[in-house]
Parts: structure tokens; C-alpha cells; sequence
């Protein structure tokens, strides 16, 4: 078997993983590295024969280099990398799953154009092998869901606050401080990362990407620990949950904090793993539980790709047996006001005669059934009111908490989030 | 597209299964089933241009068969229709654990030296895509362990077992009656289907069988719901767990019904499910969880099998990428004897004095150390004790419990199982 020469932008920690898993596979020749300032201080050894540049064009360029692994993240420049390699016939592998969900599209159009192929199994939970099961293992299924949790700084930051008995910020400082958590934890906490797994998921299960600005997303910055406390009371763990399920040609998608049932198999998925439910129309509701990122997690995601595809590269006209059948529109979302939940509500009110029949009163005209109400904590002149409703209707539980707040007995909207209800009784 | 003509071999619940999903593919045909008996009563109908025949060899014979789907399960006949199918290069699909444990280097040498492929998806935890994700998606990893829940039988009957509070024998019936349990049980509860299953995880993972005699199995047979009920109560809950571990070019291969760890995943999978952890080099430990057999499951893992082949086929010289790389060598298995675990035992001994310090010095020539001791149930003139030690070489527990039995005091061993060591703390 003859060798594939390789070339990679960006050497962060996922990049010198894969350098480290790259140099045990003898049918790959790493050739050139390219980064953005060659005097940063890095990790372990290039193999001998590697060349680093700050010169991206010259990888580009480079006829020999026939599979691009990038790495280096972001929305740009890589996208304009990621299509000048494809219009050089480069397959691509990428770890980047802002560039995919927001130009997804795009590129797997121009990938088809040109008959290269692009894999992406580090972009979406990781180590897990998550993408080539939807892709591959489950081919005789239609995929109905993929739900789970998909961001493994926020599920970290859970565990530790949940654990720990501690608030959103020092557990967030405390994970900033392991290397968890990003020095800016946006993309993170308030759900964008998650929003952009979504949007392959998507893309892969379904056949088109979700827009990443069509996902609804709910923060966990606003999170107490009392609703951490008070959900264990009731029997859930509160944990990060990213949907997307089809009906009818059209996709709910959506990332918030949820309250899941601690029998159920995702609420025992701690620190910084990830748990995906993928329910196919044959096999019914398989997971996977794993590590969601890291450097060595990922790089095995990217040289698996690398093997693969290279083992592949050795057939003729191979390209489009791997190639999911992806189209060029954007999926359909709908809005999350039609999303249906169960809720859990946490209320201050003052505590004066009458108030949880006026919630009533509220909820009855907005179609809210409360399945349980418990008063707690009671302060001078003030309750705390726990509020778990079945199902209803986002746009209907939305009317009726502003109508709470305009309410002269309302002191606080301490919590209101969704409650995970699983499709199937797994585990 | 070109069409690809199927024949299958065996129409019982899996084979109906397979008809269903099969018709909606739209590049394979299915040509020809064979059974044994035609005149049968069958769930379903096959497709008007679809002949059913008690003629194998008509199907063997075919020239315009490409891919044989093999679904009657056993070792005999199935493995002369296999070698025949082979010979005349068509290739195989398989969910016949049996033959491929038994005689897996040979089916495998002879596919090789024709130039085709085996896919046996189904042959291992049915729905779950755990056979492509070890051989395509840990591609980069060295994989150390193959461990887990591999029956769904068993599952099913702890299960009950444990929710009910009833003993094996009623939990067996129930599962006759609800479809889980063969009329004859032994495969599954004594553990030879998990051996079967374990020696064909060796081959992806090691690239080597195991030898399904060589592999050391307990059954669930002599479980006592007593013990279901102490683990409980120690935190523990009793699986049928499988493991397959690699060091130094030998295996550790065993079947055994274990004390898990309640916070464990493997814990939280009941019922008919399977729960599979994976440990690769670079990727850490993943977990799979699903169906691990049914009609519909294991049709999924067969069809998905047949259309990713289906595909590859307008490939020119796809096999060798397809094929895993497995040796025509057996594995080499350790004696159980070497493997180390910690113990869970129950004792019934004559309740005098000094009994415990016997227990103790017997113990302590045979490098058995304890971590808890619990009398328990004291009846009149006998008590029960219960014992979780250290970790322990089984040859060293063997000869400490066959001097036990020897002993004056000892009434009756009520159980010595394994307790479940996780290598990481996934979950």
C-alpha cells in the first residue's frame, strides 16, 4: 500500500494529539503543519520529516498533500482554507463544528463538485464514534432523534455544582482553572457549541443542517443551585440537553437545561463526558457514553478518519460511497414556541392569602395542568412555590409566566425549565 | 445504481424482520429465501418476485446471488452453506454467532483467499452498531477491553429477579412465557452465547478468535435472590457480565454473573438491553447501550450490514477494505485461575465461637484479605456471613473455598461471585 501524504492547520492540544497518534500509522506521512506564529512554545516532537509553516498556502498548494486535517477551529479563516483545499482536490478532515454547521451547505456542495470527501467524526461528542454510526451503522433506520448531552464543559460545570453544592460561577471558575472551560465560556454556557453539533446531527440524520441561528437556546448561566437541590428532591439532575427530532419534513431543535430523571441513563453521565439517545425506526433507542473532547479523545477521532479514509483512498472512485447524502438547503425549524414540555417552575411569591389560586386561574387559561405544587421555605412574607406541570405547550407557558411577572403577588420567576421526557424506558 | 440480487437462508423471526426492511431498499432485490420447512406459518409476506424454496443448494448455485444473507443460526449446516457460499464468491451476511465463534478462522482464511466479505454486525449486541464502531470507528486505538452486558436473556431474567423479588425458576418461566427465554435456556443462561459472543469481540479488537472452550463461564443458574437482595444492600446490583482483555498478547476472556457498582452505567441497564464498554488507547472508555437482540434490532444491524455492502460493491476491489484484519490463529486464552477479582461470599457456617478466626486464618494462607464482614440472619445454632474481600487470584479463592468446604463449621456455601472492578469511573 503506498503512503498519504497529510498535511494539518492549527498545533493547539488537539493538533499535537494527533501528531502523537499520527506518527504510529505507517501508511501516512504528515508533511507540513501550518499555524499562525512558529516560535509558540509546543508540546512534543514534529516527526523529523514535518515541515511547520506560517505559510498556508504553501500546504494548500502543495500537490503531494492530498488529505487536509484541520484543526485551527473557528468560522474563519478556515472556512476559505476548507475551500481552497477542496477546489485542489484535498479530502478534508475537520474537527470544526462552527465552520460545518454555519457552511455546511457549502462545502459538502463544492465537496460533491469536486468528488472529494469530508469526515468529521471529532466534530460532533468527540472520541465517540457518534458520526459514523448515524452514517453508517444505522443505514437500514430512519433516525427519528438525537437527543442528549453534547457539551462537556457545561456537563463538568453540572456535576461540580450538583457534587460540590456550589454556584454557576465559582464552579465555572473552578473549570476555567482545570483547563474544562475556556477562558471566555460563551459558546459553551449559553449553548452555542451545542447549537452547532445540532446543526451536523442534523445535517447527518435528517439530510440537511439546521441553521445554527434557527436553534433555540436556553443558558445554564442563570442557573441556582437551590433548582439543583430542589430538582434532586424530586428525582431529577439537571443537565444540558440538545435536541433534534423530525416530524413531517420538519425539525424541533433546540439546547437548554432540562431536568432529568436520575433513572433514566443520562442523568448518571458526570463530568465531562457526553450521552447521546439516537432512536432509529428499526432498532428503537441506542446510546453512547463517552468522553465528548479532550486531546487524545479527539485526535483518535481524527486519525481514525485519517485511516479510514486513506485504507479508502486505495479503491478508485471511492468518494462517494463515503460521502452522506447531504442536500443544499437548510432544514426547516420550527419555531420552539411549539415545542412541548413538562416544566419545572420555581416561584418567590408574597405570601399573602389567595396566590396559588390565582396561578391556578393563571395556568387554567393557558392550558397549564399542574401535576405538583409544593410550598417551601416559606420567609416572612414570602413563599417559595415548586411548581412540576405536564406537558404544555412553550408559546402557552411563555404567556403565562409574563402574565406572573405583571402580577403584583409574583416577587421573582426564580426557575422555569423544561422537563426531559424520554421516548423511550431506557436503562 | 445497479441492483444487487440478495438470497437469505432462514425465515424465522429475525429472517420476517429482515423481508420488512429489505423491501424498502431500493437497490437490492431479494431473489430467494430457503427454509426448511415451506409449508410454515409466517408472519408477513415476501415480496410477489421472491421465491421461497427448501432447496439450498438452488440458492448456492445462482449465479446472479451476489450477497447471502445467513439467518437459520446453529453450527451445523450453516457452516457448509457458508464455506459453499464463499467458494462461489458471493458475499456473506451473518448474525450467526455460533459459527463464526467456533470456526471464525476458517470462514475467515477461506473469504480472504475468494475475495469477499463477511459482515456480522448482528452476530454481536444485535441493534447496537458495535462491531463497525470497533473496527472502523476506534480505527486509531489500540483497544485493551472489551466488557460488558452481551445477553439480553439474562438481563431480562436478573432483571425481574431483582424488581420482583423472585427467584431464578419463576423468573425463567416468566421469560418463557414473555418470549425472552428459549424453551432451552442453556445457551443463554449458562453462558455459552456470551462466549461465542467474546470470541468474536476478540477477533475485531485483538485480531485473533477465542476459542469458545477455552473461555471460562459461571452460570446464573445457581443465583440466589438472597444475594440479589445483600447486594442490594451493599450497593451492588448482580449482571451476567462478559469481559475479553488483552495484555501482553494474551487474554483474559470470561463470562460470569458480577456485582456492579450501582453509580456504574452498566448498573442502570435492565431489561433485554445490552451495555457494552469499549476501552481504546487514545479514546478512553466508551459505552454503548441498546437493544441487544429482538426481531426488529437485529434486522436493523442485517440490513444496514447489507446495504452498506450493497453500496461498496460498485467499488472495484472493495473486500480488503472491508475486511477486518484477523489471523487463522486461535487466541491465546489464560487459565481462569490467573484472573484477579474481589469476591463477594456468603457463608452459612454452625454459629460457635471462633468461627470467623478460622475463616480468617484460612483466608489468610491463601492471600485473601478482607474488606467487609457482615453476620447476618442469625436462626437458631447457624448464622450467615458475608464476605466482600480484596482483590483475589481465582486460584488462590478456589483453594480457600475448597478448604472451607472441608472445614467442621461450614454449612453451606450460598455464594461466591465476582465483584466488577470499572478500569475508569465513566458515569
Amino acid at each position: 500500500m503506498s503512503k498519504i501524504v497529510v498535511g494539518m492547520i492549527g498545533l493547539g492540544t488537539v493538533g499535537q494529539g494527533v501528531v502523537r497518534l499520527i506518527s504510529g500509522c505507517k501508511n501516512l506521512v504528515l508533511k507540513k503543519v501550518a499555524v499562525a506564529n512558529l516560535t509558540k512554545a509546543r508540546e512534543g516532537q514534529l516527526p523529523g520529516s514535518c515541515q511547520l509553516t506560517d505559510d498556508v498556502s504553501s500546504l494548500l498548494n502543495d500537490p503531494e498533500i492530498e488529505i487536509l486535517i484541520e484543526v485551527m477551529g473557528g468560522e474563519k479563516p478556515a472556512l476559505d482554507y476548507l475551500l481552497q483545499a477542496i477546489e485542489k482536490r484535498k479530502h478534508i478532515i475537520t474537527a470544526n463544528k462552527e465552520v460545518l454547521a454555519k457552511h455546511g451547505p457549502t462545502l459538502f456542495e463544492k465537496a460533491r463538485s469536486k468528488g472529494v470527501d469530508i469526515f468529521f467524526e471529532a466534530a460532533v461528542a468527540g472520541g465517540l464514534p457518534l458520526i459514523s454510526t448515524i452514517h453508517k451503522g444505522l443505514e437500514a433506520n430512519e433516525i427519528s432523534s438525537v437527543v442528549g448531552i453534547m457539551n462537556g464543559t457545561t456537563n463538568y460545570i453540572l456535576s461540580q455544582m450538583t457534587e460540590k453544592g456550589i454556584g454557576f460561577d465559582v464552579a465555572l471558575a473552578d473549570a476555567q482553572k482545570q483547563g474544562f472551560a475556556e477562558a471566555d465560556p460563551t459558546a459553551d454556557v449559553d449553548g452555542h457549541d451545542v447549537s452547532y453539533k445540532l446543526s451536523i446531527l442534523s445535517a447527518l440524520a435528517y439530510g440537511r443542517f439546521a441553521q445554527p441561528t434557527s436553534i433555540y437556546k436556553e443558558s445554564i448561566r442563570t442557573l441556582h443551585f437551590d433548582d439543583i437541590k430542589i430538582a434532586a428532591e424530586l428525582g431529577y439532575a439537571i443537565k444540558l440537553i440538545g435536541i433534534t427530532k423530525s416530524k413531517d419534513g420538519e425539525l424541533d431543535v433546540l439546547v437548554a437545561p432540562m431536568l432529568v430523571p436520575k433513572n433514566h441513563v443520562l442523568a448518571a453521565v458526570s463530568l465531562s463526558n457526553n450521552g447521546i439517545l439516537v432512536n432509529g425506526s428499526a432498532v428503537g433507542e441506542i446510546v453512547m457514553v463517552g468522553p465528548g473532547a479532550g486531546q487524545m479523545p479527539t485526535a483518535s477521532a481524527i486519525v481514525g478518519d485519517t485511516i479510514n479514509l486513506a485504507n479508502a483512498m486505495q479503491l478508485p472512485d471511492f468518494a462517494s460511497y463515503f460521502q452522506p447524502e447531504i442536500e443544499t438547503e437548510w432544514a426547516t425549524v420550527k419555531e420552539a414556541t411549539t415545542w412541548r414540555s413538562p416544566y419545572y417552575l420555581r416561584l418567590i411569591v408574597n405570601d399573602t392569602p389567595g396566590v396559588i389560586g390565582h396561578i391556578g386561574t393563571i395556568f387554567g387559561a393557558h392550558n397549564i395542568s399542574i401535576r405538583s405544587l409544593i410550598q417551601k421555605d416559606t420567609k416572612k412574607d414570602e413563599a417559595s412555590i415548586v411548581i412540576v406541570t405536564h406537558e404544555v405547550k412553550k408559546a402557552d407557558m411563555d404567556q403565562a409566566l409574563s402574565k406572573l411577572q405583571k402580577s403584583d403577588f409574583l416577587k421573582e420567576l426564580g426557575a422555569a425549565l423544561h422537563i426531559f421526557t424520554p421516548e423511550s424506558n431506557h436503562a
